[in-house]
């Protein structure tokens, strides 16, 4: 195998087979090589003869010069993400790698296929809580300051888009989650609905909806999405269970 | 028919039916009534004794209350959006409806099930242009006033995140896409990448990619998602063909 091969970065979505794209699903099927995170890898539907190669979850930029390795020595390679694979996942890794690596990796062919990310399928499940303006922020600061998500949320909030917090919390940030809640909460209404979608999709699944005034108190880990609601996020309650969180399409300038 | 039905709002994603997830597929195929835009309901495949309720584009709170109203009676409906059905979409005015109308409807299960939106699509055929934070802004001007879009979009430059623009222009909205590029070339570098995506995944699709000194030259229309790179947004040469375009995880503040 001597000419260039192919990388694929896919998205699974999240945790519901039944959210994965036909696209994404052949991308899968059709690989010599999957290159992901190990429970995502596992996800996957066995293919004979497909060879796996499962790394740790914090070495996303390794495991891209990795796949672009055995792509340009010719083999069809998939790079396996969650949710969606540009949304805070492995396709920015990718071109990180390609652009600061082996020249050679430029002849390899790289499609990125798009997949349902975490905050579509948390809105979803509640109701249309996007329905209006939004902003997606990564609340880790392994890659930024502290002081430049600080100021995005801020001026996110001032203008009132919904915020979707990824990586809201982990082992290693304990405490940001909390802080950007403090800093909604001088914003916003306490009522304001805040959603907490963990593990969306899987059998673990818990949602749970609270008011901005007592969120700090929900329990939230590293497969937990975050959504704070705008000024004029509602409930509509129904029959039976939880009132459904939606944002209306109409916004009128506030005074 | 008198117990109540169910309303299930489901996105098709962009264009190619292979991003069709087959929870979405599911709920056409099982629905005894589609209610939704024409063009979205001749994607959906044939399926024997389904009705199909086809309306025009500008009504989606009167589709709404129909889709809920036949829901009522006892029909399993399906209400059919592109991409996701809760960004810029059919599922808010659902719940809309909902909160205003017949209490009879509480009784409907409505579920939503989320899809690929545009500008997920649109960023996987270009690369990773998403890989920071990033918000999702319709610049039409029919549901909010002009001046909260500016100030969005203002907003949103100033702590420089991604910005994709949904519903760019329109015969009724010819000049917003153009201030809104004026805007941004008022804070960005003349060589941010802006994407025009145009009918992602259909067999017309078109891509452009532009300097945002140039950008307002090239031409859009209604099928057309815009994204304006962030400063950190970069273009990598591939051997043949126009540069990948991602936006790197890692981000610096600014001095």
């Amino acid at each position: 195998m001597s000419a260039p091969g192919t990388l694929t970065v896919v998205g699974l979505g999240p945790g519901d087979p039944r959210w994965l794209t036909p696209a994404a699903a052949q991308a899968l099927a059709e690989a010599t090589d999957l290159v992901g995170y190990g429970p995502y890898l596992d996800r996957a539907p066995p293919q004979l003869g497909q060879r796996r190669h499962a790394s740790d979850n914090r070495v996303e930029l390794e495991r891209a010069r990795f796949a672009l390795e055995l792509a340009a020595q010719g083999h069809r390679v998939t790079v396996v993400s969650g949710g969606d694979p540009g949304v805070f996942a492995m396709a920015a890794a990718v071109f990180e790698a390609l652009e600061g690596g082996d020249p050679a990796w430029r002849s390899v062919l790289i499609t990125v296929e798009p997949g349902v990310t975490a905050m579509l399928a948390a809105a979803a499940r509640v109701g249309a809580p996007l329905g209006g303006d939004f902003c997606a922020l990564s609340l880790s600061d392994n890659l930024k300051p502290w002081a430049v998500v600080e100021q995005r949320l801020r001026a996110a909030l001032a203008v009132d888009f919904v915020v979707a917090l990824y990586n809201p919390i982990s082992s290693a940030r304990p405490w940001q989650l909390g802080a950007a809640l403090e800093i909604a909460a001088t914003v916003r209404s306490p009522d304001t609905p805040v959603i907490f979608a963990r593990a969306i999709g899987r059998a673990d699944e818990a949602i749970t909806v609270a008011r901005l005034a007592v969120a700090g108190g929900v329990a939230a880990d590293m497969a937990t999405l975050v959504v704070i609601g705008a000024s004029t996020t509602r409930l509509v309650p129904r029959r039976e269970g939880a009132p459904y969180v939606y944002t209306p399409r109409r916004y009128e300038a506030r005074p």
